[in-house]
């Protein structure tokens, strides 16, 4: 089964791979350009530091896991050669980006680039046999652990009068690198913070609609008079369904398989627009008017992630019912967002889906989603099918 | 001439002050809701601290200017003690963003929300007579240049290895706030903020192609490489040229009056779209691919202060070619954004003019800029024939 899909997402991935490889490399300055147009020419020289380590992750991914083709290895360290030199203010906070040649641009007082730098280093580790990085990368993990638990050492400023609140992105963003760590070494103390991200994920389960939301109050209150409280992100929720599968291989538990796959399915089913198809960015629960200019608009990441989330959900339950969602989800994103000209997906079309933005990358876009999503999907199908990817 | 407009805007201004009167005062807490739907019904109970300042800022406006009717000072009041109670940290810096009972919710870092205040305090302050409120609006208002001029003042982080840089918002608010002290008193010091102001906005102004664009370099760097560098806001650059021609009122100079007029007329005609009508948001100079996700969007604002700033235009010139645009802005504008059922505008449609949001207020649209033109255009046509407003 998915057999042609493995095929597809074959070609899709090479023509991808190629685009990043063309012309995202600044062999001058090194790092990545990630603004790139249609046709991979650079409206932004800036480097922006979630992205550069994403694409280094990406590279050493497809490179210790897919093919050890000399050209990932090389565009992943021409990227962490540039993070290790620019990255870091002096206190060791990541910054949010910099100019071409690395000098400081902007700094977001979050901790996410340093989320993608933690897996950068741990994957460039393995392509390397450095363990270097790999030590770096765990002590940057405990530190971005510090960042989340009190965010005022990244410079943000406390609200000791409101609610203690939880963002879905925070728990998400520790299981990820936390499974990743697990790749490296198999130890307690992960596995701990593993078990920890998913109650702080299940924390954000809303039982009734059965998806996951973005905020939720650690103490209870209701939060629901404000629109952060009844903020819901389709993508976020899916992508963080198959997030809980990938949790639950390493320490299962079959009520919590279920609950990960109503996510996925009742995320799917209620961001889904019945009207012009794709996902809708952001939605408010009750209804009402969001805060946010561009949710009505569909983006390419909740397409890349709800396509992986199928293909695991089939993979585990082999139930038909995720191939039909996989068939719908499928033809919308390739109809719309892929461009097999010059390789890579555009990312942004209004709701009726039509194209806003020429661009394959930008800001918020590199290599990532697209590759992450076709790689991750054709070894699920490859392990499915039995064959050795 | 005109006199239609002034007729449609008086009843226009009329339903869009009734329905901030009758659904954005909370009598139980203080201030204003902004977050309201359609209907006025409100969808976030939050304080939003540029919005309280600008509506004090316009119920005390219309008391001041137009009629002293008693729940106009009364809106106003509401707001001031709201404002004087929970606006600002113990450092005197004006959060965001409140709860509904006033404890912080978010800070910006930016300086606007207490310019607004500044706008605020002056206006209450002849509304009430009381100088007290005049002596704290001067005092904020030099506290508010400090910032712009230094704005690690509010927590920002400086890039020293970067070219200085200004940001057009930066010199408007400036004029802005310094026009108002004006109309208090006419002091040499604040005569001084203005033209310096104006000679800040002059080194956005783009000479060739007769607009001004949102960022420049201050020592001539280029900046083309960067979308900062490229962008273009048209409603933006549009509602600077207003400024200019009231600054010029206070310090004459036909040179600046004709780059003025230029700025209006060549930044509707680039930012206007032939296709679907309206004002695009957000602009690349080059063609290239913008950072926002929203900047096909059709936005209320930029319609109003154009036409706010054709009314000037043609009551200045008499010439006829202002007329047509003021017409088609009109109607495009009347066409998409007004409600005359529950009063007040939509604020955000797509590209092609679909309404995206159905709400009239939110947390950067309040009770300002739609009543703000009206009022503003009332009286200008009212002056060029002769009635008195």
């Amino acid at each position: 089964m998915l057999a042609s899909y493995a095929q597809r997402y074959r070609d899709d991935l090479e023509r991808c791979v190629s685009f990043w490889l063309r012309h995202s490399l600044d062999r001058e300055c090194g790092g990545y350009y990630t603004c790139l147009d249609r046709d991979g020419s650079v409206y932004d020289t800036k480097k922006y530091l979630w992205l550069q380590g994403r694409e280094i992750w990406m590279f050493a991914r497809l490179y210790n896991s897919r093919e050890r083709r000399p050209e990932y290895l090389d565009a992943a360290k021409l990227g962490m050669e540039f993070v290790q030199r620019h990255a870091c203010d002096p206190q060791g906070r990541v910054y949010f980006s910099t100019t071409r040649d690395g000098r400081p641009f902007h700094y977001q007082r979050k901790p996410y680039a340093a989320v993608f730098y933690v897996m950068a280093l741990l994957e460039f580790a393995q392509a390397t046999g450095e363990c270097a990085y790999c030590d770096q990368g765990e002590r940057l993990f405990w530190q971005v652990r510090d960042w989340i638990a009190d965010p005022t050492l990244l410079g943000r400023l406390v609200t000791p009068e409101l609610p203690p609140t939880s963002t879905l992105a925070n728990p998400m963003v520790l299981a990820s690198m936390a499974l990743e760590l697990l790749r490296v070494e198999d130890r307690l103390e992960i596995r701990q913070v593993l078990a920890e991200s998913m109650q702080a994920i299940l924390r954000h389960y809303d039982a009734e609609r059965g998806i996951l939301v973005e905020n939720v109050a650690l103490d209870g209150s209701d939060l629901s008079a404000w629109p952060e409280g009844r903020l819901f992100n389709p993508g976020h929720s899916i992508e963080c369904g198959w997030f809980m599968l990938h949790i639950l291989e390493q320490m299962p538990d079959a009520e919590q398989e279920a609950i990960a796959l109503r996510v996925i399915e009742n995320s799917l089913a209620l961001g889904w627009d019945e009207r012009y198809g794709g996902l809708t960015y952001l939605m408010d629960l009750a209804g009402q008017p969001t805060l946010q200019l561009e949710s009505s608009m569909k983006l390419w990441w909740p397409l890349t992630e709800a396509l992986y989330a199928l293909v695991c959900a089939y993979a585990r339950t082999r139930d038909e019912r995720w191939i039909r969602w996989l068939e719908r989800v499928d033809r919308y994103a390739y109809e719309h967002f892929c461009d097999p000209v010059c390789g890579e997906w555009y990312g942004y079309c209004d709701r009726e889906g039509r194209l806003t933005h020429t661009c394959k990358g930008g800001n918020y876009k590199g290599c990532f989603h697209v590759p992450r999503f076709l790689l991750f999907s054709i070894q699920r199908i490859e392990r499915m099918n039995g064959v050795c990817g």
